[in-house]
């Protein structure tokens, strides 16, 4: 057994200065979510383990921490949270006014390999739409483009990559009958001689390899691209899709936002559960995994789309762009306390500035004025008030200002108009 | 096997309205910490199973939710974050700023029976000052008094006893060596005549089991009881105990708080880790467990001193005083589309609300626009943008505010000055 004052590998520790990024991270995502319309909710931590074997992908359930609890129930730490938003909405339906509008940002938990970008424990934004017709789609996809734009990521930073399942579904169709959706999954991650192998591994002829490649590799600058698909969408299932694809991205040209985004038809995403829209957004440069990605699935019999954004691949890509502001303490005031005579009259002037709404902190533990001032300065306050003898006895305090020449008297009653 | 649509016992969906009820007691939580100078941390909510062995009480530990992860180690779902705290201290000692002032609202898990007041996933804020001197006690003693304060409850609502360990720990040593404070912690749970029973059963004569009582028994108004006290305190340990009590009791009085708490002996908190200040926090009507507590305890060689506030006891009390305010949702404008000619154009409209910041949402579904106003008016935003051919023509729209009669007529480029 390891050392019992250990972090556990893939988790992380967040001091005060790390937990500001998360924080700055957070009230983004609330703050375009809110924007659009969305709603915060939150889900239990704790699922059915069984809940993810019936609803998450293969892959994910293989990472799923899952354990029997005391009375021997098989649960799960939840990896992701669309089959807990099912659950809710299923539990709720009759009561909730469509349609559903609902964001959350919950810490997530798989049993991954820890590398740059992937952690065990990790936060996640979800935004999802139930029973949202068929604008659900450009709304969505809207939202993602935001909330990219909202961390000051530019058009060449970041491109969505999106398709719709039907499309390429349906123009497979005419190819082949074998599911081969998990090697297009891996289209942008091996060269055109492993896809091709891959294909052929499934069962595929060279030629029909050849004809999928030819379906994948389709995509480029949405209008453009939606004109070359449409001639090419030949059963009714592909043109539904293309159908969908361009009322979503018709959505996003009335918001000025369809350049941040290219058709890709190599996009299917690795989850089981996408029937119609899939989206995977990637930051232009370095090789990071996507930072968001998403798409249209059923909520029991209702239609749903949605995304989720992870906190890791974010805050990498914001580190490169030097997007992560400077976060200092929030801390309006520190009261330097002189000599221990004045101690406990100042607290009277530190409830005076508190309950102005102010966030003040004072010296616990009858530090030299010197050291006091030191100390403020250190952790990047502004402002000490200095509560001394001489000028209490006028019921007055000094107001030093870091950065400005000398100090003020201020009668304590004036203190905070 | 359960459903796997079903929600584990003891976990609480939290639906947009539930949860805008909890982001009001975090807001609450947060801007008092801030007020008092505090920081948020986070830390993981996966430990090793052996750290809370070594730190946690028993009574705890056997709550733990422990399990094997895949890699074979003994891992546990925080049941507390004390020990977590200590653990990220020591890694950090050398780095952090003296006195460490952090606070932490993180989600806790217990296997306890589920039960009013008692969910076995909880949030907890956690307030904690380590290497802050004299002071410390004082400041985190005012810091609950303004927390509970802040959420509108008055000197008649709740009280919170405080008392110091050395005190008790001291006048007991006078009467018996055995250990007994896990009898005494029962003291406000049993009737006399079962107290006494119980430290009997401890191995306590009938008359050292008096003695406990009539020590228990001590406590009242702070000025009053600490005068008893003093002459009651006969030891070196009682003596240590009554001064930082009185301490604390002082720095309270000259922030006006005093009048919160109570002086009372009886008090020694379960956990096994307090050193010296204990405290704890009732509502004054009805059987409820404490809504928060806490005291001082060593991490590593450092002195620290903290409390924890639940979640559910604090929000069953809130409901009951009839101090959870009505939550409607953050929606500053609801745009209605009149007509699907307008619909994309009426994208145009949305974007430039939700650019000035506002929070916009829109019929997704092609509604007629009587149901849009009606569902307008059931979600609960009081302003709807009317976006029609007519006023579009002239670049403008209709705005229609609920409980005002008639509509404006407002050009587009007027509508956020």
């Amino acid at each position: 057994m390891k050392d019992s004052m250990e972090r556990v590998r893939g988790t992380r520790d967040f001091l005060p200065k790390d937990w500001r990024v998360m924080q700055f991270v957070f009230s983004n995502w609330r703050r375009v979510c809110e924007r659009y319309g969305f709603e915060e909710f939150e889900m239990p931590v704790l699922e059915y383990y069984k809940m993810y074997l019936d609803k998450s992908g293969e892959e994910l359930t293989q990472q799923v921490y899952n354990f029997k609890d005391k009375g021997g129930r098989q649960l799960a730490l939840r990896p992701e949270t669309t089959p807990s938003l099912i659950r809710i909405f299923e539990a709720n339906k009759n009561s909730l006014t469509k349609p559903v509008k609902w964001y959350c940002i919950p810490r997530c938990f798989r049993y991954e390999k820890p590398q740059k970008g992937r952690l065990r424990e990790f936060f996640q934004l979800n935004v999802d739409i139930v029973e949202g017709g068929e604008e659900a789609d450009g709304e969505v996809l809207a939202c993602a483009v935001d909330l990219m734009r909202e961390f000051g990521m530019k058009k060449k930073d970041f491109k969505i990559f999106v398709s719709n399942r039907k499309i390429f579904e349906g123009m497979v169709r005419n190819i082949t009958d074998v599911d081969i959706l998990s090697v297009v999954d891996k289209f942008k991650k091996v060269d055109r001689k492993e896809f091709l192998r891959l294909l052929q591994r499934k069962g595929l002829s060279r030629k029909q390899a050849l004809q999928v490649y030819r379906v994948a590799r389709i995509g480029g600058e949405p209008s453009k691209t939606l004109k070359v698909l449409r001639d090419l969408c030949s059963n009714t299932e592909a043109l539904e899709g293309w159908q969908e694809l361009d009322k979503a991205m018709k959505a996003l040209a009335a918001y000025g936002l369809m350049d941040y985004c290219r058709i890709d038809l190599s996009v299917v995403r690795g989850l089981a559960y996408y029937t119609g829209l899939v989206f995977e957004c990637f930051g232009t440069k370095g090789k990071l995994r996507s930072v968001l990605g998403g798409g249209a699935y059923k909520a029991g019999k209702n239609d749903a789309v949605g995304f989720a954004m992870g906190d890791s691949v974010l805050l990498e890509l914001l580190k490169r762009k030097k997007l992560v502001p400077e976060l200092g303490k929030k801390l309006d005031f520190f009261v330097a306390i002189v000599g221990d005579s004045v101690r406990d009259r100042s607290k009277a002037v530190i409830d005076v500035l508190r309950d102005a709404g102010y966030n003040v902190d004072f010296d616990l533990m009858g530090r030299s004025l010197r050291k006091q001032l030191d100390y403020a300065r250190r952790i990047g306050v502004d402002r000490v008030v200095i509560v001394g003898e001489k000028e209490l006895a006028q019921n007055s305090v000094r107001i030093k200002e870091f950065g400005v020449a000398g100090e003020r008297v201020v009668r304590i009653d004036e203190l905070v108009r």
